[in-house]
C-alpha cells in the first residue's frame, strides 16, 4: 500500500514537472528558465528535481516530445482515410498552420522550439507520396526541410495575426508547397480546396 | 586629445563587447550566457558593460543586426547587374545556401537565431519579382515566409552535412523555390543552372 502510494505520488511530481516545462515553453526561452523556476511552477521541492531528470535540457526535451507526439495524434486523426498523397501533405499543413487559432499553446511552442522540432507530418508520407508518383522532389531531406521551414516562418508570422488571416495563410502555405512538389496551380488549389476534417 | 582618446577607447570596447557577443552567438543561446561570460570573452570590465549597453538582449539583437547587414552585402554583391528577377531570388538561395561551407559562422547565427533573423533577401524583390510577372504568389507574407523557412531548414540540415552535399542542397532549395512561385520545372533548373558570381 505504502509503496503504491509512494509511485503515485513520484508520478504526480514527474507530471507536474512535466507540465510545468511545457507551460514555460510558451513563453520562455529555456536557457533562461532556472531549475527553481521549474519546480515553484510545478509547485515541488526545489530538491526532488534531481530525482526525476537528470537536467533541465531532458526535462525541455521530453516536454516538447509529448506536444510533437499530440500534434502527431491530431496530424493522423485529420489524414485518416485520405488516398490522395497530396491531400495529406496539404492537410497536414492546413492542420498545423491553423495552431495560432486552433491550437494556440503548440503554435508557440513550435514557434519557440525551430528548426529543431520534430515534424509531425512524417518523412515516409513524403516518400510514399514521390514513390506513387503524385509528388516530384529530387532529395528527401531538402524537400523536408522545406516543408518543416516554411511552415515555422508561416506560424511565427501568424502568431501575430488575427482570424481569418490564419486560415488564409495556412491554406496559401498549402497551395505553395504542393506546387513546390510539381503540381500545377489548378490541380494544387483543387485538393487545398477539400474541406478540412469537420472537428479542426 | 585625451577626448580623443577616450573616445577611442570608448569605441574599441563597445566593439569588443559586439564581436564576444556575435562569437558567442555561433555556439551558445543567448538566454544562458551571463553579463560576466560576455566582458570576459570581450576582455574588458564587467562594470562597463551598462555604459555601452541598456541590457544583454540589446548588444544580442545588435550584433545580429551585423550579421545581417554582411550578409545583405554578400546578396547585394552577388546579385548586383542581374536582370532576370528569378536568377535574383535564386542567387539569394544559393549564395545563403552555401554558408554552412563557405561562412560557417554565419550559417551557425542563423541557424539559432531562427525565425527571428533579418531575410537578406529584400521583400521588395519578390514583390518586383511578381510586378514584372516572373514569379507568382498570393500572399506577400506567406511567400516571404517560404523562403526563409526552407532556407532555415536546409541551412539547419547542411550544417551537419559535407561538401558537396551542401553546394547540392542549396541548389535544390532554389529550383523547389521558384517551382513554388509558378516556374515550370525545366526552367526552374535552368536559372539554378547559370553560374554564380566567382567570388561565391
Amino acid at each position: 500500500m505504502n509503496g503504491g502510494r509512494l509511485e503515485r505520488r513520484k508520478a504526480q511530481t514527474r507530471a507536474a514537472l512535466l507540465d510545468a516545462a511545457r507551460s514555460l515553453l510558451t513563453s520562455r526561452d529555456p536557457a533562461g528558465v532556472s531549475i527553481q523556476e521549474i519546480t515553484e511552477a510545478a509547485d515541488v521541492g526545489f530538491g526532488s528535481f534531481y530525482n526525476h531528470f537528470p537536467s533541465k535540457q531532458e526535462l525541455f526535451d521530453l516536454a516538447v516530445a509529448t506536444v510533437a507526439a499530440e500534434h502527431r495524434a491530431l496530424i493522423d486523426a485529420a489524414t485518416a482515410g485520405l488516398t490522395d498523397p497530396a491531400e495529406v501533405l496539404a492537410v497536414a499543413v492546413r492542420v498545423t498552420g491553423r495552431f495560432p487559432r486552433t491550437h494556440v499553446d503548440l503554435a508557440r511552442i513550435i514557434d519557440r522550439v525551430g528548426v529543431r522540432y520534430p515534424s509531425a507530418y512524417p518523412i515516409d508520407a513524403l516518400r510514399h507520396a514521390r514513390d506513387v508518383g503524385r509528388l516530384c522532389y529530387d532529395d528527401d531531406e531538402v524537400a523536408f526541410a522545406c516543408v518543416n521551414g516554411s511552415l515555422l516562418g508561416v506560424l511565427h508570422h501568424s502568431l501575430d495575426t488575427g482570424e481569418p488571416e490564419v486560415d488564409r495563410a495556412a491554406d496559401r502555405l498549402a497551395v505553395s508547397l504542393l506546387r513546390l512538389f510539381g503540381l500545377v496551380d489548378g490541380d494544387a488549389r483543387k485538393v487545398v480546396g477539400r474541406p478540412l476534417p469537420i472537428d479542426v
